[in-house]
């Protein structure tokens, strides 16, 4: 039991609160005389005051007591801040339990250390008014609202002793990233995962507004959080010591309650349904303790608090008369020590070393990160007699694989998808382990179903909670994979940009963060095998989105066939400190590379295919090149029609996997230099390249380098209905026939004697055409994904 | 009051129900024998066998109720339909009540008529499985799930005598958005505004796993929704005949609340706060009333009748007995006549005209379209006297136009925005019309809140949930713009996307729709003024999201002055049938031109400013050009400095407001000739282009021109922290140093010349750094925007 505190007790919590909102409103407004050793004046106020008051009051309060009960109950627990620029409490706390000072030495426990802390808040080339990075104890990207608490519940899932505590603030909270995410519960396993504590900051308005859920009925509010499975504890009030007592009792009653279903989960009958997991709902003013008034405005309890309470104290002296006294309220005198450090009495009510919560060894989870192991990827492949003379569905193979992956490391892998797991070809993983399921069973889920409570195959019909959770389990160091269809990878762009932001800064900027391992996902269910869903569910535009982020922390795979798939994974699954980015169909393709040439191909990232051009010695009439499992096809298919039709014409082949080898190596580590980017495409051949994605990327890769003038990129034109892959091709332009007449156009030597040709490309293509919109089937040639055979005759 | 129906009635509505059950049916596996006059055969199966037939008894029995409601009670009663794939049962009633074959005669009311509607479904070249534009009485693009609340909402507003009748798939409702959107009730003035009547359809299952919704105690289903506000009404079970009786009472009943609802509030007493709107809860069996087994496993009610009940007639005989036996159970010959019509004792309980759901005026908005009264601009631009003489803030100015379009248009314009409308500085419509608010109010809301349930500015913390809003307020025809910070506005790149797609197809393929008002999206905040925000704040590239979709459908604005922007978006309120996104920053610029020269400007979306470059008749040594308000301040303060330091350098100064004036005209109806082009840019002088957004996209844009090749873009790289705006604009490459430093390296005849004033350049851009970082602002004659005044010395 957590006990109840004494008076005593309650006068120090209150003194270490008052401790930080005194730090929070020293990093708002001081450049100087930090401690208010002498009269506040005008010269020791910032000349441009940024960050935000109004959510700290309440998250120092929070913070303050969940020291204590770390303390009590020697609590491994970390803290997810969601309100928007939440910064300043953290960094607060962090610095009052001095872990602060032992990441940022300059930033000591003194006087100095406190005004450098002031000085770099919210300044030029300091530290922002959100969490990010650069701030221990955090894994939380805090500038865009809406993830917090799905940050925590991945950070909690098979990290029994943790618990985390989510703050979430009323703003965050209207989201509806944030409204989903409330489901989470329902996938916590209290046999073997550990428990998120939400804790809902009622500070009633957000930036101009109310907030709606602080202008709902308490019966509603109630009723809401119920709905959602929890069991809600509302600590509400505006006086201080009232509030110590509530909020220590009400977080004592939660963490009983949690012990309570992890004890009976763990003590071997797993309550499995009708688990109701404590919340609590903290209703407090907004700048709770800051300014009441000023300009005859109120501005505690007001949106009037959400950023700076009190304008320009260094041209009116008004404000800073009222600075002054509210700052002096927090008594810094009795908080700090001559030196300007924390007095020990307060210092005690930190938990020390690990157990700090801005030391929390998860928010740092590089460090507890512990490679996968990688089962060899030589057992998955296919074997390849003669290039595509064999079909695979790359993400059938890849489910083996991933099976395989979850049986080696059941403590540390999870596959994430919204519903589509089977419906993406992966559900070989369901031999090795069942989704994850803690809400009602029945008997007909035998038949099939696959819903378990101890399965780490993670779906909800939410993309944005399936991100979240895979952010927060891959940033505490463990792995995944997140599967989802690729037109609605969209619904994650901004996500994605949050996350890929987080790892450009901690890689460049924050030395103390181990990389994380990668963030993984997979597209699939591609544009052009979208036969009845149409045009909505094409668009490949996630890649354009993710090719504008930092080149250190990207990375772009389009595997040509199941076996490039494979050691595309066995390398993403290693990596760290990346987002890696897979296009890979689920539709049976054929397979072009044997398991030792894959990995040849997969390590340079592209290559010349000699079997399948012309030449191998001489420079080429033209260059075929592609990326993307179903272009590779086309485009190879391509090269048999141009074959057949002129055997003097010499091709070379080109395939992509790594779509940054396209830059130069100055713009992404993983660029081709200028010279054998020449060699492949030569210096002024036609290069007529089939993408999968939008063209526009291509040209945007490519636009430096020499011989670009010549790039005829063939992509997806936003042009689709429901279509058989052959006639959405089509009319993209992506088909064998097009790529072929559009070789005919760019070989100069062909120009004349072409005309014939391309008179009969046109011909069968339309004939396919017309066979599909008859039949409602492509034809067999065409369905089976095969190119006449070498030497066949091409008409 | 709605009549309770007869035991007779009740066989009519059974009979319709399963009327267009059979046609769902057909839908999904028929190519011939429509009507099962003969036996089935296996070649009157379709080839292929796609659609989704577990959610079409849901609907389809909804549907049949909400036409007896609409025909009691004489209602404007419109349907969105929110489960994946559900299209098939909307066909069927549109078919059923006649519509269909109006807006598609092929498709008549008889044998011919039904075969060819079955022919099409699904089909290629035919019709999706969800709804689209091509689907009467459907403004909700279905392919994406989430958004089905919001666009009811949407058209709700301001349709006082509409009832919106939402059904929301159990799946659908795990999302985000569609987690959020439960909010908008809260928002719903029964005084002004129609009704929205949301019916959970608990399906029980989503493609391969139960709902979660469908698997949390009843208790906590009713908590949920009281939560949000609602009065649940359960309609439970499985036995068709007393199925019909519930629902229909559950329907009556509920009119029956909103009818009272909105009488109170339009009695004169609007009793704003705890107003319950009602909601059913409608649980029945996934593919209910289909095949109860097949291959030893449960398809009713379980997820395998989420696709394909019944695998492969064609060749499997069972098969094929299953699916008559099952068609026939439907009693096709007792609904439809010898001719294939539906009887006439079915065909009175559709409504008929307008009535049908199907042919809701409402669903074809453009048809009730009112273009706005548009207040003259020129009141609102700002006068100039020098280019760049004054200041102003873009967004202000736009503000006080905005209020002026929200007065004159009392009935049809909304603003929409997450919290950030004053912080946009768009208070402005403050003057004009609150917020919406319907929630509890205190007393001191009056000092600055702007809440009112009257309120026409829409506040809500969920980009998804405004851009639902706006999409259905305007695909029902009435007018609005939403203003988000830059980088958030990738919170709704999917949404953006499906919005775009439909507008494409119904421009292009669905001659029957009329245009719908145009989309204005403002993207404010921008990345160059992230001061405290940080990186996380910056993203430009919403733009290339934009840039993806079909050039009929999308205009990307920059205006680069308030008198700009102020033209653009009165262009952009009266345009139809796009979404015009527009860049324009909150802080105040320099307005550069006047009210008559922004309109030419701005016309034609590209000009030469020949007061601001150095030459007008000869060819130019350099062309700088730039796009967006922070690059055109710094390349023109850039041509000052080279004014300064070199005075024979001829440059030519180009502003881009229509980005797509860049791209050839065959690519998009904006493109400029390549002969104006060439004008403008040369053939063969560098230029120095200053973009807002990534670098990339002027590239992709400008790569098919013929002087691409000395085209050198600067623009955001994603560098960046809590930076002045200068020293941001420095990391980035954009400042007017850099970008006269690039210029010095690109103009040959300037590389020996060049290399003191490159120092000079260098020197002064440091010391603009060390300045920002010391002071924590940017030096005065940087933060005014201002440039050296002509003819002043540059050092």
């Amino acid at each position: 039991m957590t006990s109840v505190p004494s008076s005593a007790e309650v006068d120090r919590l209150h003194a270490y609160w008052q401790a930080s909102n005194y730090l929070c409103a020293g990093m708002l407004y001081l450049r100087d005389n930090p401690l208010l050793r002498r009269p506040l004046a005008p010269d020791q106020i910032k000349r441009r005051i940024l960050g935000h008051w109004g959510t700290c009051p309440g998250q120092t309060f929070t913070l303050t007591h969940l020291n204590r009960l770390i303390r009590e109950h020697d609590l491994d627990l970390m803290y997810v801040c969601g309100p928007g620029h939440g910064a300043a409490a953290v960094l607060a706390h962090a610095y009052l339990d001095g872990h602060y000072s032992e990441r940022y030495p300059d930033c000591s426990q003194d006087e100095a250390g406190m005004l450098r802390l002031f000085q770099r808040f919210s300044a030029p080339g300091g530290i922002g008014s959100h969490c990010s990075p650069h701030v221990p104890g955090s894994i939380h990207e805090g500038g865009e609202l809406g993830y917090s608490l799905s940050h925590a519940f991945g950070a909690a899932f098979d990290n029994p002793a943790l618990i985390v505590a989510a703050m979430v603030g009323d703003g965050e909270a209207e989201t509806g990233p944030l409204a989903a995410s409330w489901q989470s519960a329902r996938f916590v396993n209290p046999g073997r995962d550990g428990a998120v504590l939400p804790i809902l900051h009622l500070n009633g308005y957000k930036i101009a507004n109310p907030s709606l859920l602080a202008r709902i009925s308490h019966a509603e509010l109630r009723a809401l959080f119920e709905g959602y499975g929890y069991r809600p504890c509302f600590v509400e009030g505006d006086d201080p010591l009232a509030m110590h007592r509530k909020m220590a009792r009400a977080l004592g009653q939660c963490l009983a309650e949690i012990r309570a279903i992890q004890a009976r989960a763990r003590g071997g009958g797993c309550a499995n349904t009708h688990i109701r997991w404590p919340m609590i709902v903290l209703r407090t003013p907004k700048g709770w303790t800051g300014p009441r008034h000023f300009d005859g405005h109120a501005v505690e309890n007001s949106w009037r608090a959400h950023q700076v309470p009190l304008p320009d104290p260094a041209s009116r002296p008004d404000a800073l008369r009222a600075l002054e006294t509210w700052m002096r309220g927090y008594r810094p005198e009795a908080c700090f020590d001559t030196a300007g450090r924390l007095v020990a009495d307060l210092r005690q009510l930190a938990p020390s070393g690990d157990r700090r919560i801005s030391a929390n060894p998860h928010a740092n989870g590089g460090l507890l990160r512990r490679a996968l192991e990688l089962p060899p990827v030589a057992a998955y492949t296919q074997a390849v007699a003669t290039p595509g003379g064999v079909d695979a569905s790359p993400t059938q193979r890849l489910g083996e694989y991933l099976r395989d992956v979850m049986r080696a490391n059941p403590d540390r892998f999870r596959l994430f998808g919204p519903d589509e797991t089977a419906s993406n070809r992966l559900a070989a993983v369901y031999e090795a382990s069942g989704k994850t399921w803690m809400a009602q069973r029945l008997d007909s889920d035998a038949d099939g179903g696959n819903l378990s409570p101890d399965g780490r195959v993670m779906e909800i019909l939410s993309e944005h909670t399936l991100q979240g959770w895979l952010e927060g389990y891959t940033l505490t160091g463990r792995h995944g994979l997140l599967a989802t269809y690729e037109a609605f990878a969209h619904v994650i762009d901004s996500m994605f940009n949050q996350h890929a932001k987080w790892l450009d800064k901690a890689r460049h900027q924050v030395p103390w963060r181990a990389p994380v391992p990668a963030l993984n996902l997979l597209l699939t269910s591609v544009v052009w095998r979208q036969d009845h869903n149409g045009f909505s569910h094409q668009d490949p535009g996630f890649l354009d989105v993710a090719a504008n982020k930092h080149p250190d922390v990207v990375r772009i795979y389009l595997p040509p066939d199941a076996n490039c798939l494979l050691r595309v994974a066995e390398h993403c699954l290693a990596s760290t400190g990346y987002v890696n980015v897979i296009v890979a169909d689920k539709q049976p393709h054929p397979v072009y590379l044997a398991a030792d040439e894959a990995t040849r191909h997969c390590e340079a990232g592209i290559g010349a295919w000699d079997w399948a051009g012309t030449h191998t010695e001489h420079e080429p009439d033209v260059v075929i090149a592609c990326a993307g499992d179903v272009p590779t096809g086309e485009a190879l298919a391509a090269v048999a029609l141009l074959k057949a039709l002129f055997s003097g014409l010499k091709i070379r082949f080109v395939n992509v996997v790594d779509l940054f080898t396209l830059v130069p190596q100055a713009v992404h580590p993983h660029g081709l230099s200028d010279e054998a980017f020449d060699r492949l495409f030569t210096l002024d051949k036609p290069v007529i390249f089939n993408f999968h994605g939008y063209p526009a990327l291509i040209h945007r890769l490519c636009y430096r380098r020499r011989n670009h003038g010549n790039f005829h990129v063939h992509g997806y034109r936003e042009q689709g209905d429901v279509n058989t892959p052959f006639e959405l091709a089509v009319l993209n332009g992506i088909d064998r026939y097009t790529l072929a007449i559009d070789v005919l156009a760019r070989v100069p030597r062909l120009h004349t004697s072409g005309a014939a040709a391309r008179a009969q490309l046109l011909a069968r293509r339309d004939q396919q055409v017309a066979h599909a919109r008859a039949e409602g089937i492509d034809s067999e040639e065409i369905r089976n994904g095969r190119w006449p055979a070498p030497g066949a005759r091409g008409d």
